[in-house]
């Protein structure tokens, strides 16, 4: 089979080529899966320069979500019940070999979900990575009763869902992107509080709102400085969750915001937040997301490309991230 | 009386001088206090340069913590009761206009802990800020069922608490210091494990320790980029508390510790500690840490002051912070 194989963790395009390489076989609770789209997310991107969670062994098939047809499954009886049905998977997770910008994949039966009819494979294909982070997040924010929410790279797809989400169970959110054009697109999109990180006085405006507000969590995908700045201005006693790092810097915070504010700093990550929850609730879940996967949950598709393009897609997602996903179709 | 006198929260020595003002009077719910004796905490080193959690209006009495005579009382119940007796008291608190560097300090009646006859005044004069800061972070980590203890400024008077309470109640404690001699003194002291993060094998030997041991919980007071090493060394699911900055730098953090390995950051001030528990519990408290003033908490004393010599005393002090407390005695 045809796949995009990364000989290096640098982050240079040339460290990606197309390869060709044996087929692979389902072993026990695992399905092979014919990938009709997989997207490139941000967590991709950290992936292909080492800077994820884990490695795989090289040269590897990177890739950590898709969507696609079931066309042969290994013994167990997940397995075997997802044999010829249409799927969204992920291998995120470093027990799985395999990628998903690949013409084909193997992973755990446990790392699928079944389709209903009404969802189709472009939408699948993005439903695992940013529609359960965003809907865990915003999940998370109305058990612990925050009222507000502020959140960093709010014009990513991940930070448009939660704008979504956040309106449909009445949570307020205040957007903070980094470019002017972006607060333009969400305003228009009906946002009503968005901030520019690079205005004089963002600062002074992040604070006035988030106490007025009572944004008792953030939710953020950029690390260095901005998570301090917005720990800074929220109210007393709030957290932030960091969920990424685009700015590639070390997570700051300020040690008064911590000690004498009583306020924390956790991470989120969807791979540990699906392990903590129960079969019951994942199949609920399921099927929640892909209820709202034509509305809350759309990701915006910029561009289809093919295998043999995905090299020079991969830099053009990289140098503009919120002009919408491009899809991979092996 | 005679007071020492903050001019500006610049940490300049001379913003720091000598005064005579007008003997305080309690009002309702307040002691007047005769201070026996009153140290200089790291606490009170980051008031005086405007780096703690409040300012008072300047010109203003610092000094945090302190202990003596209560005599005179206000209207009220608590206040009353306390007329005659002897007390450790503090004034880190907003509303408390004083500070223990003074002849005389009113402060509230619930800011104040009577003493029972076996207890010094020089003891009870550091009784509040470092032994109950020490007994509350390791009762959080008994409490949490953590298995191990790392802690930085290991070698500072409530490092050493930490390290006794630590053999009381069986739980290992991974000291990390910032000097040799550090070292030294505490092998010499008995612990068995002590780090010096100026050494090229730190971070490895951290990492080997901490995941051997379990510590899951981190004890720090210098912030910057020591807490991201220290985070990073800890196994999975493991938090720092903060509740001090003596690297004056912002806490740092890597992103991988915080969303791959499930860890958190978070800060601890034994004010709000205090604000969180019941009457009750802090009586026993009282009486917990007044038993154990003699041995687990005891502070070493360097040097006795008058208050015309404290502002020498101080700048001796924030030179070498290890080598025992110095007790201002007005």
């Amino acid at each position: 089979m045809r796949v995009l194989q990364l000989r290096a963790y640098d982050g240079r395009s040339e460290s990606l080529t197309i390869a060709d390489v044996p087929d692979p076989r389902p072993g026990p609770g695992e399905v092979l899966v014919r990938v009709a789209a997989s997207p490139i997310n941000p967590s991709d991107l950290a992936f292909l320069s080492g800077r994820y969670g884990f490695t795989k062994p090289l040269p590897a098939i990177p890739g950590f979500e898709g969507s696609g047809t079931v066309i042969d499954a290994g013994p167990g009886l997940m397995s075997r019940y997802l044999k010829g049905k249409r799927v969204a998977c992920t291998t995120a997770d470093p027990k799985i070999a395999g990628g998903t910008w690949a013409e084909y994949v193997v992973t755990s039966a446990q790392l699928c979900i079944p389709l209903s009819k009404k969802v189709s494979l472009d939408q699948a294909a993005m439903m695992l990575v940013n529609p359960i982070s965003a809907w865990a997040m915003v999940d998370e924010a109305r058990r612990a009763g925050d009222r507000a929410i502020v959140q960093t790279a709010a014009a990513s797809a991940l930070g448009r869902m939660v704008i979504r989400l956040g309106k449909r169970f009445n949570l307020r959110v205040i957007n903070v992107v980094r470019r002017p054009e972006q607060v333009e697109l969400l305003k228009h999109e009906g946002s009503e509080h968005v901030l520019n990180s690079a205005d004089p006085n963002f600062d002074a405006e992040l604070k006035t709102l988030a106490r007025q507000l009572g944004a008792t969590i953030a939710l953020d995908a950029v690390a260095g400085e901005l998570t301090a700045r917005v720990l800074r201005a929220q109210p007393k006693k709030s957290r932030v969750l960091v969920y990424g790092a685009l700015s590639m810097a070390a997570v700051q915070a300020d040690p008064s915001s911590l000690v004498f504010e009583e306020k924390r700093v956790e991470g989120f990550w969807v791979s540990a937040w699906l392990a903590r929850q129960t079969f019951l609730s994942k199949l609920r879940l399921a099927r929640r997301i892909q209820s709202l996967l034509a509305t809350d949950l759309k990701s915006e598709v910029r561009a289809k490309v093919p295998l043999e393009k995905a090299v020079d897609a991969i830099q053009e997602y990289a140098k503009d991230m919120t002009a919408g996903k491009i899809l991979i179709t092996p």
